[in-house]
């Protein structure tokens, strides 16, 4: 069993490669556990510490014959992490098409070239929901974007589905909610604030928070989102039928609440280094996301509920042995 | 006023050329009417008597300078009709991905490349629902398309979608029903029987029906079908707002209505012609789609409603001049 990460250089990507290294094994297409061989991990760049068990593969989605290259013929396993960030899609039209809505294309070109269908896991986001939005976002809702990085999900999510139909790959399409608390660096992500406002403060860092309190999220911590991908991973096909797309369960947080959260597990010195400056661009995207799910089918389908704002914050705060 | 029409040496795409010479204007970006200065037909082949007031280019969607030529920097009005058909983007999957979805793609990247974003009204289809289906399509109803030419479709929508969104264009998408009575030849539309089943007998020629009686279908006549387009582009943006996409109202029609309503207008003779015979990869694709739409938003926004199965059949054998 070979496995590909693309976006394995990422926070997401190179956690989850390590919960399957853990791990072992994974479902083959008979849903029969079958021992991992190989994890290869594709992306732009990779961090220093790279566990010397898996094998990278430094280059861009958009190299096509890269990507085939890397997918060997015979993968098994597809986690496509791999992409442009909500912000960055929206500031450069161009690279988030390309890479988002193309890369992702010639990564299932390359699937379809290989004899066995791989099973493929897509990560998509509450990004593809927006406009007139219900108060609360059940499956049956209609994904309408307004902002590139969604639109190009959506697209691909279609591909996924209609590429699975024609057996091609055996596709899931995940939309992740937003990822707190990730450490590290900022990205482009316009969400990326909902993890630096915890994150920095706790290092001792002033962090700048681009949109107001009342701002509500759909979060969901890091740990929970690599359980949720290889949950949506062991289900076996028949499970997800017709309809290769799922909302996963999180949980509404106000960003006011994250806030007063930080203050009550770790105190005022920490919590006054968040300030809040609004960035109208940020926070019209932001907003523009549905912070309310009811994700029945996801629970459903035995994808764990998600965690509050404390366990959200505990949970970062116990992975980085931080001490409060 | 330059306008474009994509598709416009097919039948729907011709006969909407030939409306839009009739009116003379249609509003520009500030919705004042304007007069049309020219009307360029493109597609891969044209009719032997096109009208000389056209201007013909002849070609391939694919051709992205070609189609950014034809645009030539100064189009106010693009009606994007050219699409494989849903049994040729079946057949040849890699063909519909790159005339559908690629070629739609370089139509728009060819628009946003223009001063002055065009209005672009695409042609989308009712076969980008299916699987599990409320009995009644309304205007909340999720794609989920069985059929890549639905996919491919959805998937321009979306980019239709965002291109508006961004400015690059004012577009809007239609779902077209099954267009029904359409003369000439049958095609690899998988719907193609819908027409060929009430042509060819009144023609006094043989026609196979690769569907049941009991199979329905959403029927909207040629007439409506362009006025509906025109009507779409005549709508204000701001009537459009960030859902550019509408399901068209038609009538649920069983197939076997259309049979007995044939006999009742035509007589035994010509109504024994049909012989019904399923082919089953046809009749899967079609009973995928949806054939009841409850479509209040076009209601509102002033699209016409649909026409009964005797006013489609009269509508043909008037306008073909055909003796009953």
């Amino acid at each position: 069993m070979k496995v590909l990460v693309t976006g394995g250089g990422g926070f997401l990507g190179y956690r989850l490669a390590r919960a399957l290294l853990e791990k072992g094994a994974l479902p083959d297409a008979g849903d029969k556990s079958t021992p991992i061989s190989q994890i290869t991990l594709f992306d732009v760049a990779f961090p220093g510490d790279v566990d010397a068990r898996f094998k990278c593969v430094k280059g861009d989605l958009t190299d096509k014959a890269l990507v085939e290259a890397t997918l060997g013929g015979d993968t098994d396993a597809v986690f496509h992490l791999a992409s442009v960030v909500s912000g960055g899609a929206e500031a450069d039209f161009d690279l988030g098409m390309r890479v988002n809505l193309d890369g992702t294309r010639g990564l299932l070109d390359a699937c379809r070239k290989q004899a066995r269908p791989p099973r493929l896991i897509f990560t998509s986001s509450v990004a593809v929901f927006g406009g007139e939005l219900p108060e609360v976002i059940d499956d049956g809702v209609t994904p309408n974007p307004q902002g590139s990085y969604g639109a190009q999900k959506v697209c691909c999510e279609y591909l996924v589905g209609d590429y699975s139909r024609k057996g091609y790959i055996d596709g899931r399409s995940v939309r992740l909610p937003t990822i707190s608390v990730r450490p590290g660096k900022p990205n482009l992500a316009a969400s990326s604030f909902a993890s630096g406002i915890i994150r920095e403060p706790l290092n001792g860092v002033a962090a700048i928070c681009p949109v107001g309190r009342d701002a509500r999220l759909w979060l969901l911590p890091p740990p929970k989102a690599i359980e949720a991908l290889i949950h949506a991973y062991e289900l076996p096909s028949s499970a997800w039928g017709t309809k290769r797309v799922i909302n996963l369960p999180g949980r509404t947080v106000a960003v006011g609440e994250m806030i007063d959260t930080l203050r009550r597990i770790a105190g005022d010195r920490v919590a006054d280094l968040i300030r809040i400056q609004i960035d109208p661009l940020i926070e019209a995207l932001v907003t523009s996301w549905p912070a309310c799910f009811k994700t029945d089918r996801a629970l459903k389908l035995g994808f764990a509920a998600g965690q509050d704002a404390e366990s959200i914050i505990r949970a970062y705060i116990e992975d980085q042995k931080i001490r409060v």
